[in-house]
């Protein structure tokens, strides 16, 4: 089902004006969009690079067009565009989140297309355009400022207090967004965050992202007694690290693919139902992995390739390293070897006290000499939107009311640091959605997004903003 | 008991007149041996290095002082200096190898003493002379050349037909021996070869190493159906290599480090009771690991150190490489990993048998879709000189009447090329010996040796002789 035949009942005059003002300034909007992609906004840039700062100033401006305040707040790195709304705290507050920097091109000669002369081609029944953040994540960002635009061009005012907030840093690791946050907190206040950064379930269906793992990085290297000996002659009688921390990597999993760390279950919160029934569903229909073989994986017994991924907590061994790392034979026997693990967790767990049964589990396998060391590095719990949140469930209702499919609400196993970063330090809740498709070729060469997806994404929001109105 | 005390009775007229010459001479054999050790003939330097050779030169000078045709032979890398007797066959021909390149200094400012400049000192009721290649391996081929030259000053001949092979490449692996022992097979001809850069096992008591485990190195790579992968949306679900090849690697040995690879142990040879016994002797007198903890290590049930170091065969993990090797963590689902081994054999093992069982063990444990990638190295069976060797007795009591303790027969974990080389190409017994002690600095900074020592050494070797005179 398209937009045009899309349930006409919901259409009340306050969306059916705004979609005649987007349909009539999708060609301008379109123009500005291709004039976006076309500053070379390369993320891995130094500081101070033209391409990042030209992007910065030309976002600005389109937020003061638009009619909010915008600023240009410097970082240790890429800076932020920053816009908000007059308001008297009246309404609620809602933040739009979208990212302005590209990744590199890669070699210019992979490209068929050039990555910053946007051009236009009918391709496949569709209006496609290829350059560099075409799909990632230009497209995503206008999107959301074009339903603003509409709205207040037809009704004078926004549909809430708004807060735009255009990060720079999104694909070299948004090193300086937590300082920023956290200096910025009164300016990013908000009620709700929507964060323009994800993808569709499928072309016909929209997505919300509503579950992010928690994440626990870890390093644990076994310590024998000795330094690096000579194997022939030390093999035999001394400690072996590599089999040592082997023993304990290959002890983790049990056959059932179940995680053998005592306790690691205790605190898991269970798949909703109904969250198990959509997935199911899903699995049922579509290729969830995209292709990926899982040949020689072991999925949790119990629970379909979806659950695990996006709704069981796990241990994943990320690296290993001892010894000789050489091209050639060398008979040492290494004194240390360690190994880098994530732990992946769903809500319930507590990262502090999973890292302390870790520590336990491997420790109680050291043999009486040698000793386990452990580095942890940066950690957080999941994050579960609360299935009882209104946005969500208005956010997931505009979008379904524009491509006539349920909006999936899906899990992920990768961590959004900022969404991380914004529950934690503002305490509000966020909403993953976005229109990227896995054919787009982000990061790749010859990145591409379409017209017809463009323009679907904007009266998405205009949809949702709509539902936002009749939340009491 | 020294060689004052020696057994008289063993001493007869051939040998007493030659150590007579050997103490008449001691002295300018030491300015000799000093001279040598002053020559910077360091291993790792490029080929055509002055100190080599020079150091080959000198060699090359000092065989034929002692009347013997001698010649320097260019090899890819490093030369050797070879020297021959006089001989029409009559009698048997020895071969007797020492190596004259040295080990690198290091920081010059680790030597309390210069390494090219050596002095001597009397320190702990010795005369010690420091200097890189003092022990390692210069006092060693000095022994047996101031021998033969004794025992030709006094008698007038050698005591057998004499090969003489001084190699400038053992220190830097010896690349260039396979080729030139290929070249020179009939300068090469004997009927026992002498290797002397062994050690004693206590300043009292000589030893020689009649036994050299075999040798294969393995590279075994774990090759899943996908390539690296993000670890949080397929660490559930795909296959990790690091954990499968974890799981090969901690099955290889159970709980009383046994080899659990089926029929690893079909062929194996016990160790000799008699063999054992002087072992289990050994053991409870001495430090066999020279101070090295062993905590942690599993020895195999039913074997003491000693015996699980020299007789019993293993196998060694050597390195382990998978997914991030960096120093942070990164969230990466590697599409391989791979290990490198070495087997260490003992006799009755055949290591082509070993290497297809190994590879049978790891295919059982590779899950369907995955897959186990091998790579061999040079590899050799183990050396195991026949108990029935006249030479291995002879040496054994010429030795055993200089230090008035029994000849330890050792065996090693550790493999020695050139014995691999010189049993395979030339099908000759080697008698691996020599008179370097532990704390002799060897490889490191502040080398030394004593005149003492260098003495015993070289009477040790004109009793040899005189009992190699016995062999019928």
């Amino acid at each position: 089902m398209n937009n045009q035949s899309a349930d006409q009942t919901d259409l009340t005059p306050r969306i059916e004006s705004v979609l005649a003002e987007v349909a009539r300034g999708e060609d301008a909007a379109i123009r500005k969009l291709l004039d976006l992609i076309a500053i070379p906004s390369v993320s891995s840039e130094a500081p101070g690079s033209e391409g990042i700062a030209r992007a910065a100033i030309w976002l600005r401006d389109a937020l003061e067009d638009m009619g909010l305040q915008a600023r240009i707040v410097e970082t240790e790195g890429h800076p932020v565009v920053l816009g908000a709304s007059d308001g008297d705290g009246s309404r609620p507050r809602m933040l739009f989140y979208g990212h302005y920097d590209v990744q590199p091109t890669g070699p210019l000669t992979d490209w068929t297309h050039p990555p910053f002369a946007p051009t236009i081609l009918d391709e496949d029944g569709l209006r496609r355009f290829y350059g560099r953040g075409a799909s990632d994540s230009k497209s995503q960002l206008w999107t959301f400022l074009e339903a603003l635009r509409a709205w207040k061009t037809v009704h004078g005012a926004f549909p809430a207090e708004i807060v735009v907030l255009l990060e720079g840093e999104e694909e070299s690791g948004s090193a300086s967004l937590p300082d920023f946050i956290a200096r910025h907190r009164d300016d990013l206040r908000c009620d709700i965050a929507f964060i323009c950064d994800g993808d569709m379930w499928s072309r016909e269906q929209p997505a919300i992202t509503t579950q992010l793992k928690g994440l626990v990085h870890e390093k644990v290297t076994i310590h024998t007694p000795h330094s690096d000996l000579h194997s022939g002659y030390f093999g035999p009688v001394a400690a072996n690290p590599i089999r040592i921390l082997s023993g304990i990597l290959a002890g983790i999993h049990d056959a059932d693919g179940r995680i053998a760390i005592e306790g690691f279950y205790d605190d898991v919160q269970e798949i909703p139902d109904k969250m198990r029934d959509q997935w199911r569903h899903l699995s049922a229909s579509s290729d969830v992995t995209g292709g990926v073989s899982l040949e020689g994986g072991v999925i949790e017994r119990g629970y379909s390739t979806l659950e695990a991924m996006w709704g069981r907590p796990t241990v994943d061994i990320n690296g290993i390293t001892g010894g000789n790392q050489g091209p050639t034979g060398r008979s040492v026997l290494p004194g240390t070897a360690h190994a880098r693990l994530t732990f992946r967790l769903v809500a319930g767990q507590d990262p502090d006290l999973l890292r302390a049964r870790f520590h336990a589990f491997v420790r109680a396998r050291v043999p009486a000499g040698c000793r386990a060391e452990f580095e942890g590095e940066g950690y957080g719990p999941a994050i579960v939107l609360s299935q009882d949140n209104p946005y969500l469930h208005a956010t997931a209702r505009g979008f379904e009311a524009e491509w006539g499919n349920p909006t999936v609400l899906k899990g992920t196993g990768g961590a959004i640091p900022l969404v991380h970063q914004l529950h934690t330090a503002l305490s509000v809740d966020c909403i993953v959605v976005g229109f990227i498709l896995g054919s787009d070729a982000i990061h790749g060469p010859d990145e591409h997004y379409d017209v017809e997806r463009f323009g679907a994404g904007v009266r998405a929001w205009v949809r949702a903003f709509a539902e936002y109105e009749k939340i009491e």
